[in-house]
């Protein structure tokens, strides 16, 4: 029994192995395990999906977040709620609160609007040297920036460093160039509990899928 | 004379002219102008510009934006931290609040990770189908949000329709396809006087710079 009612993410039904582990949910889920704010996981159908939850999500995304009548889309948006509910996310401070929004703008604007089409474009085999040109300028100006320090915010974790940790985890942008400081910021931000709890979770539940498809078909 | 402190809108001293009327200090202009927030300008020198200023902005952009003690880059987090000044930029209650952030975060992320790899794969002279394919899909959903209603939140002009408008009315993208909606959006939102007033000081800025350029030349 809890008196804090729980929040709510909701992600998909059940997707193919690539984005397993990277579907954005995880970013609310590792939220809220680092902060202790109860939460449960609702479904939205696979298939259809871009199409099928409009009304919830313009774009046809996941994740959306709801808390009480509150129903939010887009990850950084749901992040910075549960941060108002948790000064572990995001400090009470003018100041903290502050540079933490801004880390979460640079992870989400600055790096992700040239990693996300890279790794698209990775996807189709597309080489198109302006865009990794871009990619690489990027990415060493982080990683001067992450030689320098253990957190981005006050000293300490904050969802500043969810972020930027999350938008550097991806695969094919850690193998890419040779980035000591990234390696070892991504390395140890991604073994906190709280994220290991959230990508674990994260890969049942779509294993737990596999297992009802499979039963589907027999059946 | 006033009793509120202006804050301090940073910029480039100079840019040419491709950019001008989109450089992202119009976002903070834009914003001070719509609330009566006192601003003044200060600048960092174009040339080196990717050097010049890390230690105040780790990507070598501008905007930043100070406030007392307080010194943030990303237009988005500026945004934020000048809407929570003033409640005709963002609502007071937390759901009006969330809502433009969520906003804010869409069309900084969902919607600006495509149109601006785009645009720059454009100047490039570069097709990429699976960025456009991407790019046309964003902007139909878009599209869709906009055939229904007149503003994003709260019924009222809020941060929300300053960012979505500013990140449609690049010249590329409103002349990429037809949009009756989305172009009527941005008409309209882009004739406020609080974004006309932005718009022309900002050109008036870089003028300005091309006269002191055109002094010392001569000089």
């Amino acid at each position: 029994m809890t008196d804090i009612d729980p929040v709510t993410i909701w992600t998909l039904d059940w997707v193919p192995d690539g984005p397993r582990g990277f579907v954005r949910d995880i970013r609310l889920r590792w939220a809220c395990e680092e902060a202790s704010i109860p939460y449960r996981i609702a479904n939205v159908p696979f298939e259809g999906r871009e199409t099928n939850h409009l009304e919830r999500q313009p774009f046809g995304q996941v994740p959306m977040l709801e808390d009480g009548a509150l129903r939010l889309f887009e990850s950084g948006a749901g992040l910075i709620h549960l941060g108002s509910k948790s000064d572990i996310l995001m400090p009470a401070d003018e100041r903290g609160r502050a540079e933490t929004i801004q880390w979460i703008f640079a992870g989400l604007n600055t790096l992700e609007m040239v990693t996300m089409p890279w790794v698209v474009l990775q996807w189709s085999k597309e080489d198109v040297p302006a865009i990794t040109a871009w990619l690489d300028n990027r990415l060493t100006q982080m990683e001067a920036v992450l030689g320098d320090r253990e957190w981005l915010v006050g000293g300490r974790f904050t969802l500043a460093d969810l972020v930027i940790a999350d938008v550097l985890r991806v695969d094919l942008i850690r193998k890419h160039g040779d980035r000591p400081a990234s390696e070892a910021y991504v390395a140890r931000i991604t073994d906190r509990p709280a994220f290991r709890k959230a990508y674990a979770d994260q890969m049942t539940h779509f294993e737990k899928a596999d297992e009802t498809r499979k039963e589907n078909d027999d059946g």
